[in-house]
């Protein structure tokens, strides 16, 4: 049983009327005239998500950057968080370190710290963190939502967290200039919170890259009932990953995760829309693909050709 | 440094107007037009809370519980909630006795579980609970807002949790029938959420029992900048501790955590609507005591002499 089974298993259960269950970036709630409540929330384990000697202030922007990241994926304004932090010993460095980059995130988003819960632990370090944002009622950005003919966008560029986590674990052979090019992308992701809270109206579909590409936009084809081409060439690959083989470039970009940048779709009368609104809010945004009614996942190349493609992606109970 | 210093520390900070942050049971967010928010999360770390051996449909109810707990004292109605589960490994058995537990709460209570994060922990079972309530703006029933001359209620009976701990842990000699009796009050918790939704306009102040009368009670005097004189022969002690040693009831009752039940202060002449709201939401609800201008808490015995007691309570980093 995988983490999807489970889910489906044992938590998911359908939710009244005006409400969005399991299943997107974040639920909606009803909460009156003229708001839909957005809400997501993840936990950290350390020895699962972070290592022991984690950089407490990464851990603190990213604990949070990847919540953002959820709220941003459904188009909503960020309205605030709450943390939950169990703590084997109380390290004041560490704390220090830890909420000062969390507070930093939260103001520079508009998402205040409002609450939380701190205990001890017995093992390792644990992080809950729960966001909350708004969104006008029937326009949050669904992963059910796209269209044949919607273009296929993402924000930001492919591939540097993950070619980051291959050099820091000693998977790839180690490349020191290039970690030190690529290790924010990993530790520090920012999500695109200000460019996604625009999108509604111009975008049909849209999650976040955590998990990685193929993965993350096969679950908007399977919740919209469609499949999509890819043309891999259009890929905005990061810069740091120039000079890497063919191979590495394929695996980062294509199922690379930790990315924390939106993958969205939208009709093409609104691409000139969608190019101002990325222009304004200092964010890229690269068109890569389209949508189309029949069924699969293509990834073509320059030539025409069709990319040999698994969809990978990271399974927390594989 | 314990729990209060460090949140005070670290991750109190000031929040925007029309936000309420750390320091009561739920934080308030304005969510537009007529309604705040009411937030609350908890974080239930095995070895800590619980035992391995734990009975996971009790975990499971209870983990919902102590968050309903925090609406309640809010005065706010339950919306939906998040589950943050990390487990060693999948145990069907313990996911279906979990999972049916939480959500048969959560029907009850009007409070549909709308999503959360499954991920694995290299060693014990981590659970956060994020409930989402929605009461009118300026109605919430805060802490600081205890006034003197208000009486001080509580709902349910006080005790029995703090009594089935004790003889769980070995703390008690051990008395299996009365175990048997305060099981339940210490393991599926039913804080009053359908009475506490018809307080605001009632009531003044309010705050869960959570981790002691005695300690609770002194938050809300604190906050609200007065003192309180209880009445130790009018406290509903549970059935199930009358025939205990007088040392025993006293400890459970005064500073006895895990009630679940509200402690709340209101003005006299709202004796009658409170009783008649106690009548038809089933809660069994009792005047204790009085809230005074001078700081201080008293607990005055039936012949009018003064109680010793120490406001004991549980501090998670002590």
């Amino acid at each position: 049983m995988n983490e999807f089974d489970l889910i489906r298993r044992y938590f998911s259960r359908p939710v009244p009327p005006g409400y969005l269950g399991a299943g997107d970036d974040c639920a909606l709630l009803p909460i009156g005239a003229g708001k839909q409540l957005a809400a997501s929330t993840d936990l950290l384990i350390e020895g699962r998500h972070f290592l022991p000697d984690a950089d407490p202030a990464s851990l603190g922007h990213k604990a949070l950057a990847v919540n953002l990241s959820d709220l941003a994926a459904m188009g909503a304004q960020p309205l605030g968080c709450m943390l939950g932090l169990s703590l084997p010993k109380i390290d004041e460095a560490w704390l220090k370190a830890f909420s000062e980059a969390f507070h930093a995130l939260a103001d520079a988003a508009g998402c205040p710290l409002v609450g939380g819960d701190t205990t001890r632990s017995p093992d390792g370090i644990v992080i809950s963190v729960t966001v909350f944002g708004q969104v006008e009622p029937g326009r949050a950005l669904r992963r059910d939502a796209a269209q044949p003919g919607d273009d296929i966008w993402v924000t930001g560029t492919l591939g540097a967290a993950h070619a980051a986590l291959q050099w820091l674990t000693g998977q790839w052979p180690a490349q020191p200039a290039l970690l030190a090019a690529t290790r924010a992308a990993l530790e520090r992701p920012c999500p695109p919170w200000s460019f996604a809270q625009k999108l509604p109206g111009l975008a049909h579909a849209a999650l976040d890259v955590s998990d990685g590409l193929l993965q993350d936009l096969g679950h908007i084809l399977e919740a919209s009932g469609c499949g999509a081409r890819l043309h891999y060439e259009t890929l905005p690959v990061d810069a740091a990953l120039a000079h890497l083989d063919e191979a590495q470039v394929r695996e980062a970009v294509l199922s690379g995760g930790d990315v924390y940048q939106l993958c969205f779709t939208s009709p093409p009368q609104n691409r000139d829309g969608i190019a101002e609104l990325a222009r304004t809010s200092g964010v890229r945004a690269t068109r890569i693909g389209v949508i189309e009614s029949a069924a699969g996942l293509t990834v073509q190349d320059a030539a025409g050709g069709r990319l040999p493609i698994s969809s990978r992606g990271f399974d927390h109970f594989a």
